[in-house]
């Protein structure tokens, strides 16, 4: 066991990723963290009361550790003539869906404050951030009651300033990974560096425990993270067709068609780079060359359409997260894919013995 | 040891990537078979003569088993309009080298049935190719004498392709990978998997060994690629700096200044998409938008600025081809590269040891 794994008392090195906006439920959370990984609570997309109310509910479910999940504050970046046409390209959707006009609303998203507030009351034992640093006075105060702070690096050079701005882990997001890029300090597409390249060099550049994420789906992988130095795994995609999930029947059932090039980078839904399926929503976006709003306007503006179409099934109109681990997929409970991972790691343990003695 | 190691005898799960106009030298080849791994040859940029001289060369080096690998012989692509444009976009650079205007060959590349015969005769004990499927009957010629056939791919459906057609091995080229990408069955964009999501996902999809390939550069990328279930790794941009690769010292400059987020893929030089560094000639290319033409015709048409600035140290008109370990890289001998690659195997194995057992 690597020393992240015996701090947090885990018997699987295993961190599940925080996935906003459905799939990171309280059950999943406190799933995770009873089979022997770390569970991890999104609460990005939460406001201050919903993120209280979710701790109680991991609390509920099990007496372990497990880790919330928030986004570094971002600059808000200046709308633009932008709106009227993404406006205009949401409007069909809008109405195939029985929704009113598009309207963008006018706070488009959570007070980050206040979400601090909510997760420093909670006391917990890890807080992990992705989209950057924090501010130095919220690193101050969680450090202060002694919370354990998971910084996200894509790059080398972003894995040292979060090392420098006291972060005490750095989850290095490989380009493989689902859902959003964690990129800061570079344009996303200049960051998209493999977990097989990108681990090891984190490894060698900070001294703080580094975490792989992206496109490992099985024991294997899991094994080969830490032969890359690694001191645990962020596993997401494999979370998503578990039972204990919050994906929505339409995302899973799409899931189960992923492949691993099944998979494109855009920014059609949020305004930020992230890895999903490809379907409608994202091919019509790209056939009339639009133009994204900055995060987090694009990501308020098309939320209702999101959401009326998980309602309606209709999956063409879903952001479809995922990762290239895709065609690893499995339908389980957390607690027998736990068990299987155990399993397959203990496999390619024995198969890698008998290669290597 | 895995099965693919023993069968050729060695000691270290390396093979050397085939590295064409310059880096993969008789004497690179030779020294890597020499040190326990496979030398592989590149031979789609030379005629039969020069393949003739090369194994012979190597040979003199070595009585070690080694490849020599092929281009699949690509359908030629109708030329159009886009002469004239990349002609302009070039006749600026050839002035600076002081070359006559760009001028389109009349055979953009050599004469693959030429370049089999040459194979065929040397009785190779392995061939490997990449860019697609042999066609039926080289696959036939050279399965008749015995060769073990290694094909490239960068999805699982172009692994299952090549099983079907009959290859010994697949090499799996994750999206680090320096150089050209393998891509045959798809848009080349729709295949940039990362080797951790690919090699496993491959592995379950075929029954011959796989050969990991992008962004490995070290021991632990070794004992990683074998958890993932590779039977050995191919290894390019590791070797591009020993002092047995033939990389120009302007290459081999502009190499040691590469960090894992300073490549890009761009189809400038050759019309095919390849990982490189980036520099002068690719960032003008793109902020011109100008419109490649198909492989191989950009590639000849590119060739002549290519020699003359690789003779001048003009690092700006080179393609610098390297993978997203380019952070790792290290100026040494192949012996000592090996002897290196072996004892950080060792010491990879035994920190996992100590967390596995």
């Amino acid at each position: 066991m690597t020393d992240f794994c015996r701090k947090y008392g885990l018997s699987i090195p295993v961190v599940l990723a925080p996935m906003g906006g459905g799939p990171s439920t309280p059950e999943l959370v406190a799933a995770v963290s009873n089979a022997g990984g770390l569970g991890s609570l999104a609460a990005a997309y939460s406001n201050a009361e919903r993120i209280e109310q979710d701790i109680a509910a991991v609390r509920k479910l099990t007496s372990r550790p497990f880790a919330v999940n928030l986004f570094s504050p971002q600059a808000q970046l200046p709308l633009n003539d932008d709106v009227k046409a993404v406006s205009e390209f949401l409007r069909p959707y809008h109405e195939r869906l029985g929704l009113k006009a598009p309207e963008l609303p006018q706070k488009p998203i959570e007070d980050f404050d206040e979400q601090l507030d909510a997760v420093a009351k909670a006391a917990l034992p890890i807080v992990s951030f992705t989209f950057g640093l924090l501010p130095s006075k919220a690193t101050e105060r969680l450090k202060a009651q002694g919370t354990y702070l998971v910084g996200t690096a894509t790059t080398v050079d972003e894995a040292r300033q979060l090392e420098k701005a006291g972060v005490d882990a750095v989850i290095a997001q490989g380009s493989e990974a689902g859902a959003h890029r964690g990129t800061f300090a570079v344009p996303a597409e200049e960051a998209l560096i493999g977990t097989v390249a990108l681990v090891p060099q984190v490894v060698d550049a900070v001294h703080v425990p580094v975490i792989a994420s992206g496109g490992i789906m099985d024991g294997r992988g899991l094994v080969a993270a830490l032969a890359l130095g690694a001191s645990a795994v962020q596993m997401g995609t494999a979370f998503l067709a578990c039972k204990e999930a919050g994906t929505s029947a339409a995302y899973r059932e799409a899931l189960m068609r992923g492949r691993e090039d099944a998979t494109t980078l855009t920014r059609a839904f949020s305004g930020r780079m992230a890895r999903g399926l490809s379907n409608e929503f994202v091919e019509k976006w790209n056939a009339a060359r639009m133009e994204h709003l900055p995060y987090p306007w694009q990501n308020a503006f098309t939320q209702p359409m999101r959401r009326a179409a998980t309602a309606a099934k209709q999956v063409g109109l879903l952001s479809l997260w995922t990762g290239q681990g895709a065609g690893m997929l499995r339908e389980t409970t957390v607690a027998q894919l736990m068990k299987d991972l155990q399993e397959e790691m203990k496999q390619a343990w024995l198969k890698l013995k008998g290669q290597m003695e």
